[in-house]
């Protein structure tokens, strides 16, 4: 499946093929004991990392996006946090800022800092299915504990930090990530949080949409003998008004020189990246949302270059998506199982 | 290729397959003299229609957008002008207007009619090769000539209207439209002219990205035995700087009731539908512009509703642009051939 005609612009997958690839970034998870949900926390190297942001979901829940406006000041920021939890899962971005803090890292004021920490959050209230169960959504504390979890070597795949509990289109979602190194060694990387109304399966064939945006062989896709489509494809428009049942969330990374129309550009670049691998999105019930981030650290890309990277960036997201629908794994909770696409494909 | 599971909302096409299958929407098309470029105008009922736009490119080309914003007073658009030309070609409206007003037809204030016609150009300037070609752009005349060949009957594709000049991944674009009967009766359709710095084919197959969003085998499109694909995805990254060198542009219509934020929306989904028929889009150099109408004719729909319209409103753009590169032909100018799709494809 590798189709390196795809993307003459991207060589390879970075080293772990995931956000991580861009040197200074680290990546941490940590799940809500008990229940389904979790929250996963992008940190920038200690002085920031230039960021941008694209909403273009119809129900989003965010916190420090509007400061990423390009007519607005501060321009770097030292962490992004995706949350599952709904609008209560914010919260987790406190307990990143409170680690930061500690850690001298943040916007300099006079005698403090302040961590600039744009987050956004999924809906996943109630999936693990206990009656207690929308209580447990992220606080400060899973926020916290991402932090101290965080490292700049592989990323965990699948139902873990924000995709503990996300669906995609009836089946099971949750968090991939991949990286691409492009000519030259601009590295450009996604980590994306599946949960979508929509289905990233191929109705016509069962095959993942995103399948086609391969890199290297990183897919180790089962084949699909006798797909089951109407289980593969359980897209379930909603029936009645529910508002808020759904959200994809990504950050785009690079190590390029961006400034910050840049990275928001970046980041809408991503949604094309879902939209080619999930169908729909961006519905009124979705609240997408991407970031972007550049370090910095290797050179500002001429306009050839720029275009290159934009366009990785979008592929960077469909692969990522592909990566989290095969890493989800199927569970069940007292509501009922959740199936994973691997288990459907496989076992029928 | 039928693929009906791909979209169990969109019942099938309208009589047309057309943007003119919204029940009052007129187009036009008007080509300019002895030059490659040309202009496509939309004409809303007599009273207008709820328009937003969604301006996703990184270098658009636009006329009386900033209205469009849902904070902003005028809700209703009498019609929308796409036109080749680059920035020049804005002067289109112009004639549009002349001719409306002429009418009696626009928003009314004491003594006169203003008429609301929002625009969007895209990239062609010397596409026809001849030394004098830049200077043969869309003026107001062409705007005026595009009204006056209006139709509500089918709408002719390819090389016409502001699809005159348009390419596509190194081979010709132009302009199509499709459109979806949802369950229920509402329509929607798209109308897009293709004209991308990416490309329309999928490198690995030659076929075309948006085949998959065929609806009850609309398309025609020849079979690829042994494609050239080379030939046939000659997508060419920028050396230099060229902005300005592309720009897709698309109006999405319905006949359902919505407000203007949601038209906003309704454009915004249309941009789902470029980057599953084009890679890569949205670039730095493309001015990608997606208009979205609603006439009204037909009542609110519910939220399950709203979500169905704006996944076929997705599909509808993607459709449109398979439509618009399969009624590409092929053009010997005095600076080269523009080579068709069709032809690469049939011919080798």
């Amino acid at each position: 499946m590798t189709e390196t005609a795809a993307a003459p612009y991207a060589v390879r997958p970075g080293s772990h093929n995931a956000l991580t690839d861009v040197a200074g970034i680290r990546v941490g998870h940590a799940q809500v004991t008990g229940g389904l949900s979790g929250t996963t926390v992008v940190l920038a190297p200690p002085d920031g990392a230039v960021g941008g942001v694209d909403v273009s979901g119809a129900a989003p829940g965010t916190r420090e996006t509007d400061l990423l406006d390009p007519r607005n000041t501060i321009a770097r920021v030292h962490a992004v946090v995706l949350s599952g939890g709904s609008a209560f899962g914010l919260a987790a971005a406190d307990g990143v800022m409170a680690r930061l803090e500690a850690a001298g890292i943040g916007h300099a004021v006079a005698g403090a800092v302040v961590p600039i920490v744009p987050a956004a959050v999924l809906f996943d209230l109630g999936r693990g299915g206990s009656a207690r169960d929308a209580a447990l959504r992220p606080s400060a504390a899973t926020g916290t504990a991402a932090v101290d979890a965080a490292t700049d070597g592989p990323v965990a795949q699948g139902a873990v930090g924000a995709g503990t509990g996300a669906m995609v289109g009836g089946l099971r979602g949750g968090l991939g990530t991949a990286s691409a190194v492009l000519d030259g060694g601009t590295t450009v990387a996604a980590l994306v949080v599946v949960n979508a109304v929509g289905s990233a399966v191929d109705p016509a064939t069962g095959r993942l949409l995103g399948a086609r945006h391969e890199l290297g062989g990183e897919f180790a896709a089962p084949p699909v003998p006798a797909p089951d489509l109407a289980a593969l494809h359980a897209v379930r428009l909603p029936t009645t008004s529910e508002p808020g049942t759904a959200t994809t969330l990504a950050v785009v990374a690079t190590d390029a020189t961006l400034g910050k129309a840049e990275c928001g550009r970046l980041a809408a670049m991503g949604h094309d990246g879902l939209a080619r691998s999930l169908a729909p999105v961006h519905t009124a019930l979705d609240g997408d949302t991407v970031f972007g981030l550049a370090t910095g650290a290797r050179p500002a890309p001429n306009l050839p270059g720029l275009v290159a990277l934009q366009a990785a960036a979008a592929d960077a997201v469909s692969r990522a998506v592909v990566h989290a629908v095969l890493a989800a794994s199927t569970v069940t909770t007292p509501a009922g199982t959740l199936r994973s696409y691997r288990d459907v494909v496989t076992n029928g």
